[in-house]
């Protein structure tokens, strides 16, 4: 295979081809099944010579406390998003060619040491800001957004977090362990990474361990626009509460996939009932385009449950509608 | 595994431990992987003097028309209950620390006798209630509903039925059987267990066999809030319907898990296309909380036909929901 | 087995029966899941003198760009077809009851030769049409619009084309081919086959391949009511549109399965997120009743990727809506 | 579909065309996926004067004592049965050539009395006695060996059963039914149906209920080859051992395909594992070729539990080869 | 359920009920499905006051190098051992009648931090020595047997291992943790515990990281029997190899149940090709029913990857056939 | 990720290191999960100057009869390929550090036009002859057997072909098409790529359509190894049958995964019960070492029907094997 280095997809937000950017692989050259799997089939970083953004995978799963297997997300991912297509008509863009975006492989974490893992997937996202201006992340469980976190710090200093995910994930320790997938967001609160102003929470349901779960999560600087606020006052109301939070601080999206029903996302660790909608979630995701996002993780994603690449396909598309909101307009 | 007898989840609604309650073994002493399974970790009966909620698994799947296997349906959603956490903040209410609930395992059917399983079923709840104030009934196919209610009707007389299906469930016989999953409630109907003016079904959709069946079906005793009510009229306006119609009737609540769309349940024996979504089950039976609820069964959990337990876990939250709604309030 | 030919189900709109006409095998006397699957456990076309409808399968999924197996959806619709009742109470009518409806088997089409197989398929459609009125066809991939299209061209004359799918279907070449799944309605609309004044495609959504898609589809002769459409305006709003534009033409409706979110149809081989619920396609269809319908497709179910049935489940309550659609009424 | 009606397939064991036999849908002409599905595409039943050989399903599966599901047996193993061709070489023979073999569909049983079933399936074999002069019959669970026993009994008396099987199926009652699939060869034994020196069960294996089981078993008549003796003195002493039991008497041959080791047969519903391979069963079959084969059984598929249809191939290669060896040789 | 506590199944070798011991729930009375799960649905470690044998899970995959999931490996396999019947017939013996067995549960170990797990998993197993004789472990992940065999060298000194295993498991360190799935019997060997001239590996197959593995092995202690050896000397040969080399030494018995091919176990974590049948591994076991059996796990089991059971049936039968060749003889 | 280009792992046949050949990446320091997948994680065929042995997929199934999807193969071979470790003991060899093998990638073949589709495969293969001495090709549908026969005739003139298959691939047309994966056989002998004097298949098992099928066959050049053979005569003799056949000519091994028996291969299109296992495949290759192989496919691997990886995992340890045959010894 010669993939066509620079398929005649690559544009701009105008439609003008852009010959200085390599896009995916022509797909009326490569059929959409062939091919080592790239995200999106885009080029390696290490084709490119600098990429605004970099898709990296975490595999690194030793954070979870129920179903394991996220350290196949990156993968399964990467398999599923060869559906992904040039032009994004709901947001009117050429993710892939309105700016260089490259697959930057994955990151190594240590399965073994959460600490260690932690330290390299920090540096290794540290690493890599030299070659791209931002990272759009695959995991992985969620544990890994504590190291991303530190990493966007260092160059942005505290961010809005907007948090998508069942769960609040401010718990403070599991079994003594300070970082779990179930304590990112506090930890990153109590390291000042977080704009305490700003921070929001999108799609909590289910169970609590305690009353005072809620209160723990507030004072760390969170607010929370509950599954059950998007079923009875509609998307409209929420995305404008996501959008009033917000306001214009540097963003930090996480999403956790089991923000979505298990029926739209079975792959995944520690399923809620009564979630959202793929079709909600990325129309939340489009009315964030003009925010400024510096970063953003995709996590959960749980292979070995995930039936006909239903969550994969959705997490893809997630990954896709995020690139799109990221790219530069007129 | 020596479980923590009472953890210290166990709490009232106002988040006041309560000693003399048994709740589940405590996740953070206990992961919520480990252990024989029993609903939601709580204590067996026999482990306490006595239960305001007993939850009894009836695996009988002799009287299903299509697709048999919710034999295998305590096991299955026991297993998916691992999940469930303490408090509920839809309903603000510790369901296992206001009450005390226990698991009562599983009342024994005959699976090759329809008629002397129903005799064993009715004795069985009776029995058990003994030790328990009311039962959440986990199935088997809907035909277990008959003996149910018989056996609430001999403690609260007859009872609003407050029935959830995609079918109507009051057919007249099959094969010359009487009874069986599709007519339960024609023989409650017709043996006086059911308050004609206060019951009613919720999420009906789909074909019949003939259009006597929805004469029938009033002359039973039944209004219908159909799926296609709900998707143009909304939930609010479903709710209010539901609610008006059972007044402060004692209710008994009957969810045939094939109410959900397909997509939220796919290990079901009839599933029928256009469903609800797990959302707005929860949120119906959240609204629910203040009726006087007598008993309540989740049947027609097929595990065979169900991928990563997406059934099992909408099913285990809707029996935590049920819980929720049944626990006492100041 | 000796099924009763004409089961007591079949009756006309008003109720009454209809000894002229041959409806399902009578599950009062054989069970469901018992018989040779024919569709809906109807009669076959070579049992009847003439059908008002003839149900036929298309095995062919050689035009597929990615996942196939398609060629399996007959089969595959055919056994989840076993659920469907008489009466549609949504419709308030005996979809075979009303009508002859039978089943013809499927259309033989080389797999290894798509110009061929588009012969065979407008050549079997229209053999058909001497012993069925219309036809409702079961793919296959949607290859297969096009000599379905080019057989209804050869009777009606351009019609209206309502086509529910994910994608436009309106490409052009793919690797040098003019007929593949992606450009049946490109080539019908060149050739005539379409009415430009009142077609629709209705749940498009997901990226293209350019933005000239979009342009050249509208010069193709469609209007798009996409599936963010659906989610920020609401059902209603969208059937209008669809029903303003068709007026009073002759219709072809072409389902592809993939307009469903892959939640509803993960059964599929181009699966996107973000579509329509199955209640939703249904309510839509239901709204068609009163339409010209002059034949209908159901494409892209490709059973490999199907769990549980929940594709089948919902194709084939597809196709019982539009048979209830298509019958007479009073 | 028009398909050939006796293909040029069908050819006697000299390799013969056979005019007055039709063959199986000429694969040639219609692709094997395509066409209502009957056994081996055979044609049913009602399209010849008389059969030698009547394929019949028999969907009833309420006599398991464990995973049901079998009832959906017959229309899996029509499915998977599609790819069966018209040559056996392993045993020399054409056959569907040789003798007219057609599908008979399903007889009925009734779901909810398993008395009434075993009624209705003796008399519905005794009815197609009159148009077929053996059957193979494709189950269903176990219970249905003891009606066609029976049938068998009227035309030949006594006569030896070779049972392939991980269970012995000579249990006295369960719940204390006389009649399920634990127990058909007891209660055969006890009716005179069985000769009782020439029975023999092969690929026994795993836990009994108790060391009595095994002198009531041969009490009964039967002599055992454990799925353990034909891993020590492997396949040609087992199958010496079969054919000195069975001598020349008229024999039944009943096969539970859970004879087969889980890893071959998964969708069963009481598997064992040790079993044996396909390729040692269809051995052991061809060995028997010179026997006076009067009917035979293959049951306990469950499709729900099968995976890419490894169970129904096996199953249909299963049937194939009995049919092989019932067919004449010159 | 009121289980019978004392099922009339229980027996001594002999077949002489044993009043004294508690045997598994009566399936006579409460059919298999039924009931919350323990192993083989014998009794809780807790309803009797000693036990020759404890059936214990120990839920831990934090050790695993590729595929997790194991953690699930104890509820699954007790779900499938529903199967397991009161009387071998193999080896002559009712092995819960000729000995007091019950399931323990679970014992905790901390799934973030593997050092802290081992521990745990030290003390649980010798704090269940108070209570029983003997251990039989369901893991969980390899890592497992080396705190088991800790706790045995407590009581028996350095013993002779047998492992059933695809991969060495004597590696030194992965990602410099020196306590992981596949180094349990270097560090054994190392610490002392294992009898460096009676130990052997079984089944041993597929690549190694270095052909100094093999000499490491040796050095460390391991005699091998590779899956190769059984293909081309057969399992009499094998058989003799492994009683040669045990001889009368205290013998462990650590079964990682990839030692089995994939058809036949592929829910586990790092399949090979190439393995052993089921029923190759239940004859060997066998075949070790008058040693001195001090102890045994099978580990490895993860659900995940399991289709319909398949591994579970065989792991809960190699558990029966082990604890079948504890079980004294007269 | 930053993969150690040259893995401490890469050696020669004596466990010398080999500075000169790019190994696969190091497992120590990048878990085997993770990074973008290449065969066995080796180097990209343009990240070396040249390499022995190039693995290349071919995803192209549009010549299948019956199940397609074998055009996912090589990315699902690639995924199970992540297991492979460096040292082969079974032949003793380092397949990669013997030797210089590289993944390259897919070549490209048009979906839709089988002739082009071929003419692509054969220049593909080609060109890729000036970077790799030998190729190892992943499929694919057995139709790319015939392009790459003609290519490797370029160089080698007519081979010996060793093909490993359930069915003999030598029919003549199938609906008309000269070239699909029921040809390529045919084909090659009568284009004269085959020595007929060497080529032999192996585990040849099932029906076929016709006697004279086995006639047409030897006339083509083929001895048959029946999989029956090897079950009566051992794998032994089967061996030498092959050796003795194919004797000192240049070898060209096909290998149809249906080879193997569905239990061990179920994602595969074309299934027939009664294969080999897994273990005697491998076996047989190993005894092929010495002989001069020029170039192999393993083909028909189907990933959509593939359960827990089994079929992945088998086909990747046979490509495995055949590059440790490949390797130069001493």
């Amino acid at each position: 295979m010669q993939p066509t280095p620079n398929s005649p997809d690559a544009r701009d937000e105008a439609g003008r081809r852009r010959p200085d950017i390599r896009g995916p692989v022509d797909a009326s050259v490569v059929p959409r099944f062939a091919g080592i799997a790239t995200f999106a089939r885009l080029p390696r970083l290490d084709e490119v010579a600098h990429a605004d953004i970099a898709i990296v995978g975490v595999p690194f799963d030793s954070g979870v406390s129920y179903r394991p297997g996220a350290r196949f997300g990156p993968a399964h991912v990467r398999e599923a998003s060869r559906l992904l297509r040039p032009y994004n008509p709901a947001q009117n863009v050429f993710p892939f060619g309105a700016q260089q975006v490259a697959d930057a492989g994955d990151l190594v974490a240590n399965p073994f040491d959460i600490a260690e893992a932690v330290r390299q997937i920090e540096e290794g996202a540290l690493a890599l800001g030299e070659q791209a201006d931002r990272l759009v992340v695959i995991g992985g469980d969620h544990t890994i957004a504590l190291p991303l976190l530190r990493a966007v710090h260092r160059t942005h200093g505290p961010v809005a977090v907007l948090h998508f995910d069942a769960h609040l994930d401010t718990w403070d320790t599991y079994f003594s362990a300070p970082v779990t997938h179930g304590t990112p967001f506090r930890r990153a609160s109590e390291e000042g990474l977080i704009d305490l102003t700003a921070s929001v929470h999108v799609g909590i349901r289910g169970p609590l361990y305690a009353k005072s779960d809620l209160d723990d999560d507030e004072r760390l600087g969170f607010s929370i626009v509950t599954s059950e606020f998007i079923e009875e006052h509609g998307l409209p109301a929420a995305i404008e509460r996501v959008r009033a939070r917000i306001g214009d601080a540097p963003l930090y999206i996480s999403i956790d996939i089991d923000v979505l029903d298990p029926s739209h996302a079975p792959g995944t660790g520690t399923p809620e009932a009564g979630g959202l909608t793929s079709r909600e979630l990325l129309r939340i995701l489009r009315a964030l385009a003009d925010l400024r996002i510096v970063g953003a993780d995709i996590v959960e994603v749980a292979p070995a449950y995930d039936h006909a690449q239903v969550t994969a396909v959705a997490a893809s598309h997630v990954a896709y509608e995020l690139i799109s909101a990221m790219a530069p307009r007129d």
